[in-house]
């Protein structure tokens, strides 16, 4: 079992690398190589299996083709432009995310092993332009490019899978909190900073109104998921290859509330509120209710309490305060 | 008023330069430059006022930046390589109908202008694996590469239109019976071919069972609804630009019983069935029913009557019998 992660130096990727360290076998077969490829060369996982790291931009054809040829039984689709990012720089967001995943699917065409690829698409793909909660067989409506971009690439990987070209497993991701690290260029980074830095000791800037609802997974869930996915079959999912995966609706009012909770009056005061316009406009466009009928049907899992989410977060990927 | 029908020399696109010719303005101004484009020079329409006719390959980008370079204010995007060719030859639908629009697309959006852009897509973007009848807000669910690249494109259409690069208006058009002249490699092809060889005195093979539910709409109607389409507020239509189009479900049987109150026996029995397994598979996967509530809100024209087709055709498109 060879498996290719792209987008592995990520938060996502990362988790889901030593995961898959941890469980040491995917589809039942024993794991002989692992690759994480990202724009910057990741950082390694320490495995029991051989974990080499590539640097690879997706838009960049031939690079893709090399790093493909090498044939992968299972291949993550993880990378991308962020929400915030693909809407400020349109060009930037096509690149990667249209172009990017056209390459990768394309790489795929032209192997003679067809690959199961994972693919991360993302609740953006859906507005609330359309009747809520937004079902399996809603139409996606993005109102971003980023969500534009990704359900493009749903599309794509359904013809492509059709085809026999891939083996394909889309998985529309909830805005996974809480996120470690530093805030990105999402417009979704805030839910986890809230949540994070005052943990951390550090203040946080809430740019919507607490009634701002969200339909978030923890990465824990979120990771397990994606497991899941390459180990189903694929036909399973007949002709549309990707499904909502099950998470959670939450406003920010009962984040932060979970978040006094269990860290305190104090931690929560680090936690300042000012609107930020542009933010507020791109996260109202997301459907935060959701059915994920066909994923709970496929055994996939689900968040159920915002609280144990903080814990989990507090006690594998908090940095202590200073 | 400068317009540019891509596709112009189809026949879709003949008969609404043929119909913009007759009206002589749109959107409220006089026509002042009509072009038509298409991979071989199309055969200029009489008209009041200039029309000029254009080689072009939308899968050329220099030649689609070339010919965009001089505004227009309304272009038709009716250009597209069909379904059964589409499925048969992979790399040729993907080259003109998903790059030949972003090229389309691309070409506006470095335009200080910015067009109304009416882009055709198809019943085909919807499928059979969803439920039934398929409402505006239904997933697409295309089952073949046409379908997938079509459902592609609106999704473009939405960003570009939400960027202000376009201001697109899309059309799932109906499968549109009678088409004059020869058969063509779309899967649909035949539900012309039966009611138009014999009335022509010349045989046609039905592929598919009678029972065969499509959902259809005239050359007249169709025509009528692109003009329209052009004409409305963009603003209308909200953040999903592409509609469908109205039209009427209608099994093969009640289509040939049609042919037969216009025609008689004689006629009707130029029609041979033999069942085709390839066209089955396309034409059985496409939905028959659809509901079009947007469309007839902004005053869109249905077709009520099967055999008011027939006769249109007679009096309009028929070659005489031999």
């Amino acid at each position: 079992m060879r498996i290719l992660i792209i987008g592995g130096g990520g938060f996502v990727g990362r988790k889901l690398a030593e995961r898959l360290a941890g469980n040491g076998t995917l589809r039942g077969e024993t794991i002989a190589h692992l690759a994480l490829a990202d724009l910057a060369e990741p950082e390694p996982v320490s495995a029991p299996f051989p974990v080499t790291a590539h640097a690879l931009d997706i838009a960049d054809r031939p690079a893709v083709d090399a790093l493909l040829a090498s044939d992968w039984d299972v291949i993550y689709h993880l990378a991308a432009v962020v929400s915030a990012q693909a809407e400020a720089d349109f060009v930037a967001g096509m690149r990667t995310n249209f172009f990017g995943t056209f390459n990768i699917l394309e790489a795929c065409r032209e192997r003679v092993h067809t690959p199961v690829l994972v693919y991360a698409s993302s609740v953006a793909a859906y507005s609330t332009d359309v009747p809520q909660p937004v079902a399996d067989w809603t139409a996606t409506t993005p109102q971003t490019s980023y969500g534009t971009q990704k359900a493009v690439g749903e599309l794509l990987l359904n013809d492509y899978s059709r085809r026999g070209f891939v083996d394909g497993r889309g998985a529309r991701l909830p805005t996974v909190v809480v996120r470690p690290g530093a805030p990105n260029a999402a417009a979704s980074s805030f839910f986890s900073s809230i949540i994070r830095e005052p943990l951390q000791g550090e203040p946080a800037m809430c740019p919507v109104d607490v009634s701002q609802e969200v339909w978030l997974a923890s990465p824990r869930v979120t990771v397990g998921n994606l497991v899941s996915l390459a180990e189903i079959e694929g036909e399973a999912l007949g002709g549309m290859r990707t499904l909502s995966l099950p998470g959670m609706t939450i406003t920010v009012e009962a984040m932060l509330e979970a978040l006094r909770a269990v860290a305190g009056e104090n931690v929560l005061g680090l936690v300042d509120h000012g609107r930020d316009p542009k933010i507020e406009e791109i996260v109202r466009g997301w459907s935060a209710r959701l059915e994920a009928d066909r994923a709970l049907a496929l055994g996939l899992e689900r968040d159920e309490d915002f609280e144990r989410i903080i814990r989990d977060f507090m006690a594998t990927d908090m940095r202590p305060p200073a």
